[in-house]
């Protein structure tokens, strides 16, 4: 059985969202981020750099988000979960969360984990300030060129979908109101009405 | 034929060499960053993001290195760049290849374009500051945890090689001796024995 370290509603939720909705065998572990336990021994024996999320299959340990998806679209052929026999859609599905990970992902860290990028407080500080300009201006940019109806890659719900969903979710943190990007708004809507993405909340909810 | 964007000794380089490497067919075209081509409209077309590297192919355009190099070793599997047949030695591939765009490129990139995550130039200064610390910290990592021999999968050659190999050549611009990391030293003279690598990094001198 696979397990997967995360942390409720954290980035990890994707994957955990994927797993539910291929019908995976998985349990859960949460990294308690209360304590830093992500930055102590035991789980940089499973996961050096620290983070979640982090997939434990009978081969070894995963880590990164588009990785980890991809994986379970692979491995779950049945759930429909990528464009498994198309390189132009399945590479357009990496690019998604590509960007979703390292420009978007990577924006909202700014807001929280400056202290990874400046030592001094001000300049943290000053990351934090321009964090929702920038997230703003990603979300803007998925609007425009990288979200189509009724999923991101159009028809086919794909990786993308939980993982959008997912960094959505942290619109409210910036004070930024999803009702601003229209076709992202009603991917949100979408989602939500998914059983799969019910059980995940909850479940992330009762952690 | 494929078009690749791209801008001499930036990240393109991975997806220029791996083409190479794939024997594809494919063009070149730069996209100026001295006159900040990469941010005008005509380009914006190409690539909304603005940022290189963008592989034009006849069914659209790929953006995303991790994305990009995918593509390239799905079209062209007699190359081996990937193991396609594989998928926990696929998602240990896009695993490392997206910790060097999310996490080490990014690294990089606050001492080059750190007003991309804060206006006061002290803060931009001071993210310049911290960035070889950070890209050490990174490189101990790949080092520690995510480098094998001869190449970053271990025997077998894949689209992690060119991308390490294109951020390795970075280290000097952060005063950062790659000595330091031995495994990684290693590869970066293997790499360079490569007549796809000499001929990748001819065609950029003279661009």
């Amino acid at each position: 059985m696979m397990k997967l370290y995360y942390a409720p509603g954290s980035c990890a939720r994707a994957s955990h969202l994927a797993l539910r909705e291929a019908n995976a065998d998985f349990e859960l572990q949460i990294v308690d981020f209360a304590t830093a336990e992500q930055r102590q021994k035991t789980y940089h024996g499973i996961n050096p750099k620290g983070r979640v999320p982090a997939l434990a299959t009978d081969r070894g340990v995963l880590t990164e988000t588009p990785a980890i998806l991809a994986y379970i679209a692979q491995t779950h052929p049945d759930a429909s979960l990528a464009p498994l026999d198309d390189p132009y859609e399945f590479a357009r599905m990496q690019a998604v969360n590509n960007y979703l990970c390292a420009t978007v992902h990577v924006a909202h860290a700014h807001s929280r984990r400056g202290e990874r990028w400046a030592d001094d407080p001000a300049s943290i500080a000053e990351m934090k300030r321009k964090a929702p300009e920038v997230m703003a201006d990603c979300f803007q940019l998925l609007e425009d060129n990288m979200i189509n109806s009724p999923w991101v890659l159009g028809d086919r719900y794909s990786t993308c979908d939980p993982y959008l969903f997912t960094i959505t979710q942290w619109l409210p943190f910036h004070d930024i109101d999803v009702a601003d990007y229209p076709k992202i708004a009603a991917h949100l809507s979408r989602m939500l009405e998914r059983p799969a993405v019910q059980m995940t909340i909850e479940v992330e909810s009762a952690a």
